[in-house]
């Protein structure tokens, strides 16, 4: 059980979590923080938070638990300002989707990395953001990762794995790099291809007819060019080298399948699409 | 009212095609062909066809209009087979995804381009494919562009316009290079990225756990690649010039985003970003 609870960047991810701990009956008081006094006040009205501040070193005062949901770009900023004020016996955690860049950004506003930080990652979300946005439900059955660094202490990583629990999450625990090898692929690099494909053609000539003949695979395919570009201009800047990596190893690929188009190799493309469909169907089966 | 319809090759797009003439009161009899008798026989158990034939030759005989709908790679040595039988009332028409190789392939069989051959494109289809994934309301409020040759009878347009009006598409036109050029963007080279993408990442040596944290996201990046390669490969091998063109575009583009993530350069991936959310916001607007 959470006494106080406070979110800090009451969005999405936050104002889901809230619900969440909430109807599972998980948490005392929820208090909000963040820039935005009208989001805030939305955020209450909807039952999310039960009262807000825009100061951030109130708003963490009587916590025994914070979870930072703002952009990963916003980190360091956020952190250095709680950092001396934050409770002894509160556990700090983060919702951030790149975790080598958040723990340095801790090490940076802490002078090092407190035992009391367990670095998190919860693998949901939609195209959408905002508290509006949000749903008890987001985290049920879906996975969150914890990456806990040297420092962190076991009760602590014990008190953030049971709230992602009590919201329903299947929670595991990897390394930091690892964690962004991971995401690099299956989040972060599909996300770059989505916004620069969709970009790519709204610079065509004949884009309003290229887009009206867009079809559902189409729309599938591009739903995440949607997102929230602040937010994954962040991303894709907090998770450079493993992105990059991946982004040369798809880009090599793709320079294959281009000479094999290019040459009439239809065995090597045959080989190609035959691989990756037995792939998706054998990894996405569930849907 | 179409007196005999001869569905070359019956799986979800002649299937469904069948199901809503039938559904309108548009079709009297429908003659299945194709190379495999399994799949005929399946088509007629399920009502979707009357009767079929095997033998292509006798199949189009009594037709007033024929559909060829296999992969655009087995267009031509089905038309070389027809060309002669074709009785000289039926329209023909096809629902290949290029339409410049079908053309072309249609010109070779014949030896000059008949005046009631209509080249057209059903902009409809799932990642699912065969008879038993057919539906009468696949074509329902999706477009058909149809790509008339400068040989076309103004007659066989208006037959085949009907036709799928009928079905309940909406039918426009547009030349076949203009059609090759706006499908490569939007269908042809969003399946060859989703299907790179899947089989860069089913590489990997932690495939298995790559997977296993792939999201929503990913799964609608990537449902595209569980399309048939068969005919994915056709597809890429018959629209290359277009396809290689949209390509080295997007290659461009994602160059430029790679240098801005390399370089830091967050007002670059922000204008992208937000240029490309805006464009797919504003296009695909009513889902």
């Amino acid at each position: 059980m959470i006494k106080q609870l406070t979110i800090i960047g009451v969005g999405l991810i936050g104002g889901s979590l809230a619900r969440a701990l909430r109807e599972a009956g998980a948490v005392g008081e929820v208090v909000g923080t963040g820039r935005h006094v009208a989001h805030l006040q939305q955020a209450q009205k909807l039952g999310v938070i039960d009262r807000y501040t825009t100061d951030l070193a109130a708003a963490v005062q009587g916590a025994d638990m914070v979870l930072l949901a703002v952009p990963v770009g916003a980190m360091e900023v956020v952190l250095r300002t709680i950092a001396p004020q934050l409770p002894a016996e509160a556990v700090l955690t983060d919702a951030g989707s790149t975790k080598g860049s958040v723990i340095e950004a801790v090490r940076r506003a802490f002078g090092e990395l407190p035992a009391n930080f367990v670095p998190g990652h919860p693998i949901a979300g939609t195209e959408n953001s905002g508290v509006e946005a949000s749903f008890a439900d987001l985290y049920r059955d879906r996975r969150v990762i914890l990456t806990p660094t040297e420092a962190c202490s076991a009760d602590a990583v014990t008190r953030v794995r049971e709230m992602w629990q009590a919201a329903g999450a299947e929670v595991t625990e990897m390394d930091a790099e690892h964690h962004d090898r991971v995401l690099a692929a299956t989040s972060h690099l599909p996300h770059l291809l989505a916004f620069a494909l969709v970009d790519t053609l709204a610079k065509m000539d004949d884009k309003q007819e290229i887009f009206a003949y867009a079809a559902g695979g189409f729309r599938d395919f591009t739903r995440i060019a949607s997102s929230d570009p602040k937010m994954w201009r962040d991303i894709c800047m907090h998770n450079e080298p493993a992105l990059l990596a991946m982004l040369d190893c798809f880009e090599a690929d793709l320079k294959r399948l281009r000479e094999a188009i290019a040459h009439d190799d239809g065995d090597y493309l045959l080989e190609v699409f035959s691989h990756a469909k037995a792939a998706r169907d054998r990894f996405c089966d569930n849907e």
